[in-house]
């Protein structure tokens, strides 16, 4: 751990950049399209000569950014994407109920058509209705209050007390064209100069490193416990608080994801409350990313919010800075396309919601689709509605699935040599952990690439499977990983796991000592 | 103009946040729902006591950043928007095409569905299929490339260049979720610090200085000729730049929108091929905002886009860096809500590309709704589809009707006492200059307001109007404007004239001299 210590976000961000510029073997990797930009006349052209803005004239915060999860690796394969967590992308079907609301709420004119009935489930068309009612003019194309439709948010708040058992008030909720704003926004906010820290879990979400880099700020990391199942310590957040402090940091505020990202931990209760009592009694905002809170697939683990188990504690609005994130892109739904999310803003004062409120209103406001997306994941059909059994056959139908994938996946990369993979309680993701052999290490550092990324794109090129290599989410230095998603649909994941167990046979011993 | 020299982004922004103090007279307006935040028990104890995080201890950035479209005074009426150009909200019907085929691609299980055929036209159906096809897996809920859908790119591209007559690369189309984040990407890219300036209109649409503000740039103001008709003159650019070079402000870009928001210009060809010249002499980024290119009233205008301009005069690639941006909020379509729009990005770079590919990607991708809407706008139904006859219906009946109504505004407040008005040619906004009694400008400082955020204001409260004080947008010190858009219903605008006229002239009674 002594590499990784506080202000380590530039090595952090070094590592990743060198990553960057290690794997860029192809030049027309930036533009994913069947028509590389090398192909076009502009691009061609303007390879060969000086433009007008250049690399050494833009702000070096855009370049310090690095985003790992699309970076070249994914521009090279057309095969089997195991790295990205687009459900639909996979094959995934969206749920009908959600998809019946939105078509109807896209074009109302039909709503009282004979033939509607025909086509739509009776509770989908009531509900576009009552969506609908809650729109002033009925107007789906017309921008709506910047934190989103005030009854859209009544229902998300109504969905979060039945979640949590506390009350929640669709003021403190903020609608956003999926989670990813709602975190630049909050990054924004919080952020003034490179002195001010953000505490992110090791491994992490790259959106978390790349929103503080590009807002100036400093990655403050805290390593998750890959020994107890990617646990996080209390004591690693204080160590690693004080040593920032030491430095001159100020800490600003903690993310946590939970379930995790790219880690599978959902964590339990105790933990939770003693991270509250930590950002309590330093002064910290919570920024809580719970995008997973429906995928939870091991019996002895539930979800449970941080609203929940603050208030819980007797915790209320003066006492603890919380910021939820959630996201209509997870869950069983996995709407990623539609970009809806929201995030709900408890414990900041009016004067400064109110800001919060302002930067939310100079992008007028999220796209409605992806509202009434929010409303419906938070408010799915109940028992007795016409809907309410496929709607349930369809959920499980994923979740279960979704389950048995982890569970096939984890078993099978724990049988690889060297390779070690906690379980996916939760989220979408498996991060195993392989020792490779001094030899490989060597032919990669020959190939000018990290470890675990020369593994990855020898993996892809001899099985067309895309992992993302640890490095993109940081790790503990000397340790090699990679992300893999249990989105592949089922059936195909017994082809994943021979490919894998062939190719893992092979470069073992092509290295081995 | 003495007091708008150049570093006076600080006063607009002074001026803009004294407004916003001013204007400050209900302690609920920042949360404009039914339930004030004063009424909610998270908001109502929070006013009352110390908060983690305080206006002291977040970015001054965001502090600094105002945006006046959405300020205060909407939050008081309920009654007649004239404020934003939110045609929907109106009572705007959206064209049925396009929310056919949005619906459609929402809930493609109906595609092959027999009932179909009765609801929806037949072209709609074969759009749907056709973008259905340009999406992997046929998914509408994944994530797509972060710059959009390759084949809605295709068509955007072929849209433009039916448009402009010069060829246009797919991949110079980046998707994104209506056009401000876009302009707030291209800020993000241009400003390294508070020494790097844009050149931006006074009067401007507010977006533009919001974002500046939030990425801690200079706006350099040029202003634009109210006496010829808002016009745009190069003399003007050249003597703001000479004097923010000597200020030591490194200038970037040049915002042109075009035509004008607030100001309803449409910008003679030669007058744009003498801003593409000046942009070229002096190394500046022209920045496009051409969304209302849909949006001319006058026979005697047409829109040319500026990358029709600079080919034309024989600039490519390397002569010029030029980013265009559009919208599917604006025009005769008016899908605000749908979030929908994008910059078409020439003259960079591979490498600085990539840069802008890197931070799109950050946020995976714009929504998936929006970018068909986008599609579609640039590639709506031709002569001999099914739909096209009703299609071009929708579309002259409004922009017919638009140009009545803005004939209308503009003779109605050219009547009135002290006001001129300068015709609106494009776009969707009047911006009147009114002369206010020296006694109106006391009370209204009495009062702690700008002159004309208090005529406003009394205009408001006296007929339930709502119109943007000038102050928001900037003017030539010692004048004062509002912007009134043209988007109210046509049977409602007799209405509004009388209420205005009558209005207005009882004020100017009540201060004339």
């Amino acid at each position: 751990m002594r590499r990784f210590v506080i202000g380590s976000a530039r090595n952090l961000i070094e590592s990743s950049r060198q990553k960057y510029q290690f794997e860029r073997f192809s030049s027309s990797y930036r533009f994913l399209s069947s028509s590389p930009a090398a192909d076009s006349p502009s691009s061609s052209s303007s390879s060969t000569m000086a433009h007008l803005v250049s690399l050494s004239t833009i702000n070096p915060k855009v370049i310090e950014c690095e985003y790992a999860v699309r970076g070249e690796i994914v521009t090279l394969a057309q095969i089997l994407y195991c790295n990205i967590g687009n459900p639909q992308s996979l094959g995934q079907q969206p749920i009908t109920f959600f998809r019946e609301v939105l078509a109807l709420c896209d074009h109302p004119a039909i709503l009282d058509k004979s033939e509607t009935q025909g086509l739509f489930s009776a509770d989908s068309i009531e509900r576009a209705w009552q969506i609908l009612d809650q729109i002033p003019g009925r107007a789906t194309g017309a921008y709506s209050h910047s934190q989103g439709i005030k009854g859209l948010r009544d229902t998300i708040a109504a969905g979060i007390e039945v979640r949590d058992g506390f009350p929640a008030d669709p003021n403190d909720i903020f609608l956003t064209d999926g989670a990813s704003p709602a975190v630049h926004m909050m990054m924004q906010l919080l952020i003034r100069s490179e002195k001010d820290g953000i505490l992110c879990p090791i491994p992490q979400y790259p959106l978390y490193s790349a929103s503080i880099a590009l807002h100036g700020g400093t990655l403050v990391p805290y390593y998750l416990d890959e020994a107890t199942g990617w646990g996080l310590e209390v004591s690693e957040l204080k160590k690693q608080l004080e040593t920032s402090r030491s430095k001159g940091i100020t800490v600003r505020a903690l993310v946590v994801i939970n379930p995790g990202n790219p880690t599978g931990q959902v964590l339990a209760e105790e933990n939770q409350k003693a991270i509250v009592e930590f950002c309590k009694q330093e002064g910290l905002v919570l920024l809580a990313d719970e995008v997973y809170q429906e995928n939870v697939y091991v019996p002895e683990k539930k979800f449970h919010s941080f609203k929940k188990v603050s208030r819980s504690m007797g915790y209320g609005e003066k006492d603890i800075a919380l910021v939820s994130f959630q996201s209509v892109s997870k869950g069983y739904y996995g709407e990623c396309g539609k970009r809806g999310g929201y995030m709900e803003v408890t414990g900041f004062g009016v004067d400064v919601r109110e800001q919060i409120y302002k930067v939310a209103s100079v992008n007028l406001c999220s796209n409605i689709s992806g509202q009434i997306l929010a409303s419906l994941v938070m408010s799915p059909p109940k028992v007795g509605d016409e809907s309410y059994e496929s709607y349930s056959a369809e959920r499980d139908g994923i979740l279960s699935s979704l389950a048995r994938r982890a569970k096939t996946l984890e078993d099978a990369f724990n049988k690889l040599e060297g390779v070690t993979c906690n379980k996916a309680e939760g989220a979408m993701y498996l991060f195993p952990r392989i020792d490779l052999p001094e030899k490989a290490i060597k032919a990669a550092e020959a190939a000018k690439k990290a470890p675990d990324a020369y593994y990855c794109q020898r993996l892809l090129a001899a099985t067309g499977i895309v992992l993302v290599p640890g490095s993109g989410f940081g790790q503990v230095p000397g340790t090699w990983h990679f992300r893999c998603t249990i989105l592949p649909q089922e059936e195909k994941i017994p082809a994943i796991v021979t490919r894998l167990t062939d190719f893992h046979k092979s470069f073992m011993d092509e290295f081995r000592g």
